[in-house]
Parts: C-alpha cells; sequence; structure tokens
C-alpha cells in the first residue's frame, strides 16, 4: 500500500512527507532508484540525460561497432514501473544542504533525503587547452566525436598525397594506460588491421601507428603486475605500441610531445585522468586532491546524515586503500544507500558501507583480455570470453542485449562493424582541427605500389 | 581483364584514360556506381558522407524507432570489391563543364563522363528563417535533431506546471502531406500513445496532438484519390487532425499560422517543400522552376553528351508527366546511365531512358499503410506488411536488414522503441528554440489526477 492512498496512480509530489532526491542515473544514482521501489516516498530523479549509459561499453561506441542506443537506455523506461519516482531533465548548479534543496539551471528541488551520484568528468591536469586536441570519453556525444575523428582521419590520409602528412593522419595517440586506454588502443587496431583494412584505394589503414602513452611504469597499474605484462604483450601482438614511464607535456592539433620527444599525429584520444563533479564543492565539506567527497563510513557527509555520496565523488577508505571508482564499487554504494535510507524512514540507524571486490577485468581486442578474480590471474581468449559474458549479463534491458550481442557476433564472424557512420557539426568544415589546417589541396594522382 | 594490367590491385587514377566522376551516393549515384562495377575505368566517386543513406527509413530514425547506423552503410564497404572505385569524402562546389573538372572545396576531380545524382535538400518556399523551427528530414542530422526535439518536448512538458504552456509542448504540427508528412505523422501518435504512455508522472503522453497541414486538397496527392481518402481516414484512426487546403504563413518558435488561426506549438516538422542541389546551377543549363536540370532523353545535358544527370536533380517528361523524384526512379536513372557509360566506352550511342512505375506506398502508423501496384489499391494492414517486406527488401546489407527486422519485431510486440537518446547541443541549453523561452521555472508541485 503507498502512503497516498490506493487510487492515485502518482503521489501528489508537493505534499510528499517524504521527498528523496538522486541526482545521476549512472550506475549509482540507478541501484539507488530501483532500491527506493518500495519506499513510501517521492523520488525526484535528476540528470541531464534521459538515458543511462553502460560506461564500459563505451568505447566500442566510439570505435564503430555499437550504437549509441545499444548501450544506452531510457532512464523513463528502466524504472517506469517505480510509480513513486519522477523523472527531470535538468542541470543542477548546487546543492544547498542547509535549505535542503537542490538547486537547479532552472528551479529547484527540496528533499529530506539526498543522493548525490554526479560521478565524474575528464581532467586535463591543469591543461583545458588540450581538451579540443584530445577528447575522452565519458558520454555518447564524446563517443560519436571520437568514432568521427578516427573514420575521418583514414578518409583525410585517403585524399592525402603528402607521404609525411599522410603517416600523421594514420597516426592514433592515446593518452593513458588505464582500462579505457587499453581498451581504445587495441580496438583500434582492430579497426585498422580488419574493419578498414581492404576499403581503401590510395592507402593500408592496416599501417596505421598506434601509441598508447601511460605516465606509470605499466599499464592497468590498477590490476597485478602480471596481468599488465600480460596486457602489455597483448597491445603489442596487435600492433600497438606501448610507451611507459612517459608524460605528455603539450599537446595541439598536429601531435603530442614527451619531454622533448614530438609524436606527430591528427588524432590524440584522451583516456588520463579523471576529476570528481564540480557538484562536490557546492555542499561545503572536506574534498579529497581529485575533488572526491570524504564521506562517513554510511556514505553520508558531515554533519549531514541524510546527505549520501555514491560512486565516483565518493572518497572512503577500506583497508587503507580507497574504494576504486569502477562501476561495481558505484552500484553496491547505491544499493547500500537506498537501504539505509528505508531504515532512515523506518526510525532506524544507518548501516556502514563495506565494498566486495568480485573481480575485474579489462579488454584488449579480439580475443585479448586480462581478469582477475580473487586469485585468479586470467588472460587471453579465456579472459576475453569472461569479458564479454559479464558485460552482456549487466548491460541494462533485454533489447539491448539481444542487439549487442548479435552484432558482436556478427562483427567477430564478418571483421566489419556496423556503425561506421560519420556525423555531426553538419555545418562546419569537414575536419577538425587547427583552422589553418586543410583537407590535401589536390586528389590522389599517384596509388600505393602493390 | 582489366586496363591496368593482371597485378595491380588499384589502378592509377592519374594516368587512367577513362576517368568517371559520380558526385553523390544516394540511390540514383549507388545505381551507377554499381553498374560501373566492370567499367575499364577510373571511377572517382565524390560525397559529402562516407554513408549512403536508405532515406525512405529515415522517419523511423527521427521517431527513435532505429539507429542511424541500421539504415546507412559505408559507402566504402558497400562498393569496396570495385577495385576500379575511389571514394573521395569531399564538398563539391560547382562543375565545370568545359574544362570537365568537379570543384571541390579543396581540390579538383577531372572526369571524362560524369554522373551528377547530388539530389534534393529543404525548401521553405522563400522562408529560410522558417528553417530554425521546423526542421526538415533529409540527414542522419536531421533525423537526430527532430527525434532530440520531440523527446524533448514530451519532457519539458512533463515539468511544465502552466497548463496552457504545457499543452504547447505537447502539440506536434507537421507541415506538408507527402509520403513524409504522413509517415511522421503517423508514427509521432504511436510514439504518443504507446511508447511513452505510461512513463511520465505529471503528464498523458497520450493526449499530444499531431497535426498535419497540407496546401493541396488532399494528403498523399502523388496518389490515387481514394487512397489519400484512406490514408486520411487511417491517420484519423491514429489520433492525427488532418488539415488540407491550408497554407502556414508564419512560423515561429512558438507555432505556427494558417491566414489568421494560429496554432501554439512547440515542435514544427516540415515535410512541405524539396529544392534541387544548388550544384545544378553551375552546368549552365536550362533548368526548371524546382531547380532541377532539363535532361536530354539518355539523361545527359544539351551539348554535353558526357555529363549525365540522375535522381531528384533530373527532370525528365514521360508521356506528358514528370518522372517522380522517388528512390526508384533515381535508381533505375543511374543504372541506365551506367548503362549508356558502358556503351560510349564501347563506341556505341547512348539510349534513351524509361521509368517503369512498378508501384508506390507509404506507410501511416502501426497496421496502416496504403499502396498502389499497377490498378491495384490497397490500403491497412495488408499494405503495411507489403511495406515492410519491400523496404527490408530493398534495405542495403544483410547486416542492416537482419538488425531492421529484429528491431521492428520488438517494437511491434513491446511498443517500445529502441533509440529513445536525446543527444547533441552537448554544450548548448538543454531546450531550443526562442532564446528567451526558459525550461518551466518550478518543478512539478501538482500531479495529474488519475
Amino acid at each position: 500500500m503507498s502512503i497516498w492512498g490506493g487510487k492515485a496512480r502518482r503521489p501528489n509530489w508537493g505534499e510528499c512527507p517524504n521527498r528523496i532526491a538522486v541526482i545521476g542515473a549512472g550506475f549509482g544514482g540507478l541501484a539507488a532508484i530501483q532500491g527506493l521501489k518500495k519506499a513510501p516516498a517521492c523520488v525526484s530523479v535528476i540528470d541531464r540525460q534521459n538515458h543511462h549509459l553502460f560506461q564500459p561499453l563505451l568505447y566500442q561506441v566510439a570505435t564503430a561497432s555499437l550504437n549509441p542506443s545499444d548501450i544506452a537506455a531510457p532512464i523513463r523506461r528502466v524504472v517506469r514501473s517505480q510509480t513513486n519516482t519522477e523523472i527531470l531533465l535538468a542541470d543542477v548548479t548546487a546543492i544547498d544542504v542547509d535549505r535542503r534543496v537542490v538547486v537547479l539551471a532552472d528551479g529547484e528541488v527540496p528533499y529530506h533525503y539526498l543522493v548525490l551520484a554526479a560521478g565524474a568528468t575528464h581532467s586535463y591536469f591543469g591543461h583545458p587547452e588540450w581538451e579540443e586536441h584530445a577528447p575522452g570519453l565519458k558520454s555518447v556525444v564524446d563517443a560519436l566525436e571520437i568514432r568521427r575523428r578516427v573514420l575521418l582521419a583514414f578518409e583525410v590520409a585517403e585524399r592525402e598525397t603528402d607521404e609525411a602528412l599522410r603517416q600523421e593522419w594514420l597516426t592514433f595517440v592515446l593518452v593513458g594506460g588505464g582500462p579505457t586506454g587499453v581498451e581504445l588502443a587495441g580496438t583500434l587496431r582492430d579497426v585498422a588491421r580488419m574493419t578498414l583494412a581492404k576499403d581503401f584505394a590510395h592507402i593500408d589503414p592496416s599501417t596505421a601507428r598506434v601509441i598508447l602513452i601511460e605516465g606509470s611504469p605499466r599499464v592497468l597499474a590498477a590490476y597485478d603486475p602480471k596481468l599488465s605484462e600480460s596486457a602489455k604483450r597483448q597491445l603489442e601482438d596487435l600492433g600497438v605500441e606501448v610507451r611507459t614511464g612517459l608524460h605528455v607535456t603539450h599537446i595541439d592539433g598536429c601531435g603530442v610531445m614527451i619531454g622533448d620527444e614530438r609524436i606527430p599525429a591528427r588524432t590524440v584520444l584522451w583516456a588520463a585522468g579523471v576529476a570528481a563533479s564540480p557538484l562536490g564543492k557546492t555542499l561545503g565539506v572536506p574534498l579529497d586532491r581529485a575533488g572526491r567527497i570524504m564521506v562517513q563510513p554510511d556514505l553520508s557527509i558531515p554533519g549531514h546524515p541524510e546527505v549520501f555520496v555514491v560512486g565516483d565523488l565518493a572518497h572512503l577508505d577500506q583497508d587503507g586503500q580507497p574504494i576504486p571508482g569502477v562501476a561495481p564499487a558505484a552500484t553496491q554504494m547505491g544499493k547500500h544507500t537506498a537501504k539505509n535510507i528505508l531504515r532512515a524512514l523506518a526510525g532506524k540507524p544507518s548501516l556502514p558501507f563495506r565494498y566486495v571486490d568480485k573481480g575485474s577485468m579489462a579488454t584488449i581486442g579480439r580475443g585479448a583480455a586480462v581478469a582477475q578474480v580473487g586469485r585468479l590471474r586470467i588472460s587471453g581468449r579465456l579472459a576475453w570470453l569472461m569479458w564479454l559474458f559479464v558485460h552482456i549479463l549487466f548491460l541494462v534491458g533485454f533489447r539491448n542485449r539481444m542487439l549487442v550481442i548479435i552484432q558482436w557476433a556478427w562483427s567477430y564472424l564478418s571483421y566489419d562493424r556496423g556503425a561506421r557512420l560519420i556525423t555531426g557539426r553538419a555545418e562546419g568544415p569537414l575536419v577538425h582541427g587547427l583552422t589553418d589546417e586543410r583537407l590535401p589541396a589536390t586528389t590522389q594522382a599517384e596509388a600505393i605500389p602493390s
């Protein structure tokens, strides 16, 4: 039975005695929302996007394997059966913890309990000017921009007659050797050597260079050193040039600098750093260096037991280590917070959160991956199959799962990728980058000797 | 055997004795390219987009049923087996028929034979200022913009507390009652009354008004009057308000004027007029009122037997009627032109073109369509099934066909639509339209009585 009587399909938000606001419908926010399904309360979900995004597969949109809607589900659809929940498409600008309202760009949402799950964004380590030349991968828009740049680079190379410039267009630099950088690097080589290999008249796409630059001594630094070593070997088998222990000191539209060395490259992608959502600052509580909120053991903030922070925006140490900013941690935090709010509504005290690490895995390319589960360390095809299985399992919605399976099967068998569209920027110049750069001035006069 | 010897995988374009340029890879251009597969020549395909678009299904992208890549195939992929063909992603600015070169924004392509298949664009009947308020449907970018506006209108209505404004956001006006307008109108009602019906807390999407305005006395004016009548009835059964014989005199961000009557509506879509590509003007030959090129019976232009025009850009009368601007006509013209070029290369004279009308069909909504084939006039579910079958049959590529079938089956069984994403304009305001318009100033205070 609902608190607002049997007949009304939906509660009256204005009169609701228990209002819960959830900011962000990523993994953490969505888990909280779903955990509040039976809460005797009015839940207001606030997100800038109308969809929940399955970010672990976003790199597949960026590399033309999947469509955005294969990995994104409308929030309304996901929670349509929850009649105690409203969805507001809006920009949150601040949280006023004293007045207990979420401040929007165009209004306010009052709350009795708040779940802040606003996540993280890219960090360019104090070089915001790099963003234009080296887009990161957080949203659907980011992924489509990366897809556009990658596919366009091959098109421009095809028309370029100057051999040095052509090489620059066929060079791709990935900055950052975490899971996203490793996935993008491996998949870009797959695209170059398999998907595009036979589609061009004047270039050989399989000669494309993919360079992965990592500042720390090894890729996938959060993994077991043996797996890092294996990942490096698998990347090199795919033809990726892995360079570790090096820091990028400059990025422009024509390449990157590593110390004194210049790498000419027309496509540079950023997978190096994340920064917490700036909303954290508006709470007025201590943050860590990356801007994350130092939460209490029950994920609430100091002095405000009614405000909870989950996901990448929360900093909580466990066994001397911060809980990692990964999807399973966010999901667990969201579920736990929903339980704590239900407890509070029932007059019970909240319980501390404990993260259960069920293992982690990173994919590298066709048949290549690493995984660690408990004490197990797995590499290669078996890890890749595990990765496929787990990601299909957690993908939201039956339709999405089915379509992804079909498209993966198709890609695997045909070496093709279905989403090879260059879209966007319809009215701008065809090619991004420096304004003094143009497409090659003539069409191809010489074919590559075969 | 190819003219450049057995070993070379690709010809040397610079030295090629027979260069054929094809501008545009729509239905006409693609048919010409495929017909030139075995031509002893070097074919240069020039397009602004990297993909062939199956335009008859574009309205399904605009209404969130299909993904762009389901109905778009990379041109390179489609013609990958044609080693005599290069693809150039470029903007054509003019054709210099005297020097026999295609002038690009950034270069030139010489030709011995030219196939001009640049198609058509929207025409706002001398009111270019309407475009911003009433986008048309020609490209993937157009379709995603329409999808964004339609989905966003429901989101804004959900947050709007003023009843009159909410009604404006829930009113959709389609200008133009040809096939595109009819398809969009019927499908929008399907979206409102089925897909979205249960997903909102404060509005009832099934109350959304869809108004179709047509200037001539009947919708689908190119069809048999009986089918027009049937289409009108089927539209009205879906809840579309059909208003014929009325001309729109003004469009702004808040609605349209029909004569002295104002219809408040925050979403207006344009399906009323097309204009031929402006490239036609650069040929220096006579054009018709819509800017189409008056071609010779063999589709060449006067004085230049080496220049052919196919598709929507060509005007040719047959039996006293202009050949219609539809996909089958473009395809037939493209095939015919390829044959004529092969004949010319063999020293034979060109043959006149004759359009074979195999019938036409327009879909209206779930289970609703009209079709005329020879003397047959078919309406309703049978026409709809025929429509499904024919469109699947002609969709380019096995993968696309399979994915479209699956998604259609899913939509039909579940009433859901898979591609309900609001994307684009990541950095702009959430809502399009007048700059003095804002999202509602407060969140929802009252629920709709149930």
